[in-house]
């Protein structure tokens, strides 16, 4: 391999000269210039990123850290990342950490080791402490889908309480009583704030103000197969449901095959709505009523945050808290045929 | 932020022998070992990685060039390459490429110039040469769904137009005639070599031997609203056709969706058939009949090959090319209403 000595021996130059030729040319003369970039193109040269990093203390990568890269959720916010960073020439730096504080503690390290200057990190595991001492030593480091008292300027979240509210009281409102939750096992906290959104409309719309019975809630891994888990797990426990809110579309999508493959109706006999309004929702069938987590805006507003920070130009003061919105399809429809709530 | 410069006066020595104790602690005496080390835990010193890879000529990350980490596809190849890398302590690089020459180029030489030792490629843009120049560069840069002669070793694809004969085939079998071909509108040569094994399908099996009308080809994105898109283009033509092979499953669920939507039944009024097997096949309704891509075990096994390239292990004389195996749901159903061919 070509390397910077044999540029230098052909130009005629330092080793120094060529290096800075390359990395800071403002600084070299127009004759130095000439010269090893004409010996540059001559020997096929390649720079070596990790001497060019070094030499600036900067990279021309944005990291990301997600859960998992194959689920179309964080493939969405890594598209979205990618976006921005193809617009200001840089490379994108993946890390899946699966929910699992080691990985996401071992992710983040060896993204700043790369020095990467712009982190967009997805951290569930990891407590507000840690988060907090690498946002301090990277001022780059941004969180998605996650906020941290005093961190509010380099935090994009989402009202997830809000989101399930307004799913659970869209089937309430068309008369549904007995509605089951579907959950993500990964005990994240998006899964315990759509719970409690949930489980709010649900107490608040009791005659006696009773929050729904715990039987009413199954959960497992927040994809097709486990939304058919727990389907299969509320069908089994007989509990007369008419309707299920689901953790995200993916469950519900995997809730869907499996009411359909025991006969029963969608939406005549069972509604069903999701969360995140990923691509699959429009390609159920039903069409599913979702509510929608606008991960591509957020996630380049993370982007341009992160790109901001690095540059040391982040404004204080302000926070990126998102609303969600319904999305209204056609996996819901009105029960018709109320009976008096016996838990 | 704490440097090596920081970590050497503390530790009473000089930055060579710190770097020489981080970096190769075999040739380093133990005296110096267990002072530097001591002095990296009282400062918190997080080495650079860009400096190791500098000083070991090698680098902790697997690079990965996809077309889109968000199409389910790349997504389980990705990850099935981040969970080899996981077991070699190793973090994975993603470049998405999207198909075009340029950015495929740009993913590969950013990934080399990060002295990424393995490198696991899908390149579709780029031409033989240009792909086999890199290679001689890289000895850990294997290619994915993909085969250069004489480079077989070091290429992990599928045959292509076998799994397009045997899902075209199933189709003939089942007394379907009018057969539709969905194709992905990326002119890349999966997608001519399933239309081949199609064509090749389709010719033998008419009486006077013709090719399938062209008018029975439809193309767009190889993503659900492109087999959508593609879906109401057949309809459109009024084709009569009894049954569509799609490019794959995502496109033969964006199919699925639109026939629905018009009242035609699946597999009773129209037969789909998928190709690749990723998750959603299974969660459709009725759930799809597809030709599996054994995308997980070829992802494995090029991960393996690029990092025992990376230490210059790697055996020639051997090819790794997949076959692709028939997956039997309940899209698919005999066509009754034989009528004579008239193209």
């Amino acid at each position: 391999m070509v390397t910077i000595r044999d540029v230098a021996r052909l130009a005629g130059v330092s080793v120094a000269t060529v290096s800075r030729v390359l990395n800071n040319p403002a600084i070299a003369s127009k004759e130095a210039r000439e010269q090893v970039l004409q010996a540059v193109a001559t020997l096929g040269y390649r720079p070596n990123a990790n001497a060019q990093a070094l030499a600036t203390q900067s990279s021309d990568t944005i990291g990301v850290v997600v859960m998992d890269v194959s689920d179309p959720f964080f493939g969405a916010l890594v598209k979205a990342v990618d976006t921005v960073a193809q617009q200001h020439q840089k490379y994108v730096l993946i890390g899946n950490s699966y929910h699992i504080a080691e990985k996401e503690r071992h992710a983040i390290e060896v993204l700043i080791r790369q020095r990467c200057n712009a982190l967009i990190v997805h951290s569930k595991a990891l407590g507000d402490d840690e988060l907090s001492r690498f946002m301090d030593q990277v001022s780059g480091m941004v969180l998605i889908n996650r906020v941290i008292p005093g961190y509010e300027h380099r935090c994009v979240w989402l009202d997830n309480v809000s989101g399930a509210e307004m799913a659970t009281r869209l089937l309430l409102s068309q008369g549904h009583q007995r509605i089951g939750y579907i959950g993500s096992s990964h005990g994240i906290e998006d899964d315990l704030q759509r719970y409690q959104g949930y489980s709010q409309a649900m107490t608040h719309s009791h005659q006696t103000g009773d929050a729904p019975p715990a039987a009413w809630r199954a959960q497992s891994s927040p994809d097709l197969q486990g939304g058919e888990a727990a389907m299969v797990e509320l069908l089994g426990r007989n509990l007369h449901l008419s309707a299920v809110f689901a953790y995200n579309d993916s469950m519900a999508a995997g809730a869907m095959a499996v009411l359909k493959e025991n006969g029963i109706n969608i939406p005549d006999d069972f509604s069903l709505i999701g969360f995140d309004d990923i691509p699959i929702a429009r390609y159920t069938s039903p069409k599913m009523t979702t509510v929608r987590y606008p991960i591509v805006s957020m996630a380049t507003l993370a982007t341009e945050l992160a790109l901001k920070g690095a540059a040391e130009q982040l404004s204080t003061g302000v926070s990126h808290c998102f609303m969600p919105t319904l999305v209204r399809r056609h996996s819901v429809s009105p029960w018709q045929n109320v009976a008096p709530v016996t838990y």
